[in-house]
């Protein structure tokens, strides 16, 4: 039996040699390369995969996502009917993530884009502080990412404010859920991150409403798909001064393309979809584990739950 | 009896109402405004203050300083003879130096010039990340200021290293001390963060030597003040490449002229002595608890060290 991998050509010998180096007995094939498809149990998949392709194997036992995201795998035509998909929660990612999150919190409330314009004029001027325990941070989404950047802001004194699916306590956060929950949330947060999966139910979920109910001259800073927001609305607001400000590091389309209107915003900080990145070797145990219990038979770890769509 | 307080015009009343709010009873004389020079008790002083005019109160009993840092009010000619000092050591002090202390290792940690250059060429682009376990930072002073910025990066995973005057020992931080020490830790630094007073032992430590001990494409964050840092020293390390990039809050001598080559260059981040702002609301309290042990003659809280020069 053999696991499939298929990834970008650059990460494919990265993910096999971790593998590897946590069960040396596993038999790799590097997609398109899969050889004999009735000896393939499980695919571990970069977001870019076709899922109609995996219903070519008849022993498929368990899809592996190669990141948190699965929204990419879950659009139709999604994964053959039946089989188990799993996604990353990793140590790796989720502290790149906070510190993503942390230095984009910390850039928009230390005045940075003041000061590096005062540094360009050549102007000696310290600008009033705005006080931490003051800035309220909402949060769409506490699950493994947002729980830790949200722990994180905490730790350095802002306030924090969190929105869930499901109801949630959360020890110094204060906790929303629902639609009621979502507009009061926003009204408080001076600083809006989101880090939701992609899902029916969020797509597109930052619009001029949402915009629209967080004080004036707030910010956004969105580290989980460009599919959250509406970039119309978000750029209507950075327009009219509603935001102060955005950071993004997803997009639609990724890559962003050239004549798109963010990439020169004054107000618009991007990365390339680089918050937070893969790391194989440190995701490669928790895979493989999996790989293990699907032989067994045994429960599967972070599962994707079809119906939630997350 | 009566307090002399002296800052910015702008400082000045907000000093007064943080003082009366904390005790009510007391008699705020603003300088130059002293009244009775016998009546002046204690001089509430920024570092702008002229020591050789502190004498001319005959029953002055304590000086304190409205920042963390007393270099200025130690230099010749002094507090007058016998009288002791105390600084600031202010719970909203220490937590924006970190913010900011933060803000800069992430900065330069997360590739933030890099990417803003390739946002504004168009360039989508995935960077290889650095790992932060891998990314070890070293603190010059352990004080109060050092040792909660050290906590902080400690939090997020980066190897923490100090130095300070004497031994210490800190959880989580591996601590060194005296010349062979300093040049140790700067060896195994990617970042070198000062945090230390400025002293005779300390002014211009950041020199070649102390900078050629780093490994090569290292970053400098000054926080602590300007005299620390070997300006030529600093530019023909950036210049060689030595040095990745610099962030610089404190400078000599300060406002930075207009013509000095920091505020144009690539490489340095600056802000105007900002780092870190004294709130007289959330200093106030440890200031009057120090003028009731004053008169009481009990002993005074958060003294200068006149033999150390801290
Ligand atoms: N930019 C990058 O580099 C990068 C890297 C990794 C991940 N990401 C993105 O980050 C996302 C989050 O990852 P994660 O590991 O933190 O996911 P997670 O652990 O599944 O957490 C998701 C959170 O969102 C909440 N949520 C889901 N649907 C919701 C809805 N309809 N209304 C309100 N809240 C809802 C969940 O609520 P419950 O708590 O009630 O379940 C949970 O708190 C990923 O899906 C991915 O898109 C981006
Ligand atoms: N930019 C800003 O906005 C701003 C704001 C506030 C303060 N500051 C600056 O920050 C400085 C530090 O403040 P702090 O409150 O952290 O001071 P602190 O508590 O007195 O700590 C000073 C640290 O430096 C160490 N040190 C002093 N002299 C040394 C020497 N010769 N060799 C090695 N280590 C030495 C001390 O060692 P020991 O532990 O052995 O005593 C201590 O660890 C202030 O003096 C001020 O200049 C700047």
């Amino acid at each position: 039996m053999a696991v499939l991998l298929s990834t970008k050509p650059a990460a494919m010998a990265l993910w096999r040699d971790a593998l590897l180096a946590v069960d040396p007995a596993l038999e790799i094939r590097m997609f398109p390369e899969a050889g004999d498809p009735a000896e393939i149990e499980a695919a571990v998949v970069w977001t870019a995969h076709d899922m109609a392709e995996l219903r070519r194997y008849p022993n498929l036992k368990l899809i592996v996502s190669m990141g948190a995201g699965v929204d990419h795998l879950l659009r139709p035509p999604g994964p053959p009917p039946g089989i188990p998909v799993a996604r990353l929660v990793d140590r790796m990612l989720t502290s790149q993530m906070g510190e993503w999150v942390l230095l984009n919190v910390l850039r928009f409330h230390r005045q940075d884009a003041e000061y590096r314009a005062q540094q360009r004029d050549r102007i000696w001027l310290e600008l009033p502080a705005p006080v931490t325990g003051e800035t309220p941070v909402g949060f769409l989404g506490l699950g493994e990412l947002g729980l830790h950047a949200a722990g994180l802001l905490r730790s350095l004194g802002f306030p924090v404010l969190g929105w869930s699916r499901r109801p949630k306590q959360v020890e110094g956060v204060e906790t929303f859920h629902g639609a009621e929950g979502l507009m009061a949330m926003a009204a408080r947060s001076r600083m809006l991150v989101c880090l939701l999966p992609l899902t029916p139910e969020t797509r597109g979920i930052v619009d001029a409403r949402l915009l629209g109910a967080l004080p004036r001259g707030a910010w956004l800073i969105n580290g989980a798909r460009g599919g959250h927001v509406v970039d119309a609305d978000l750029l209507a607001a950075l327009e009219s001064g509603q935001l102060a400000g955005a950071a993004l590091d997803v997009f639609q389309p990724e890559p962003l393309p050239p004549e798109h209107p963010y990439w020169a915003h004054p107000a618009v900080v991007m990365t390339p979809h680089a918050a937070s990145i893969t790391i194989p070797a440190s995701a490669a145990p928790q895979v493989v584990a999996n790989l293990h219990r699907a032989r067994a038979g045994q429960p599967l770890l972070n599962l994707v739950d079809f119906s939630a769509g997350y």
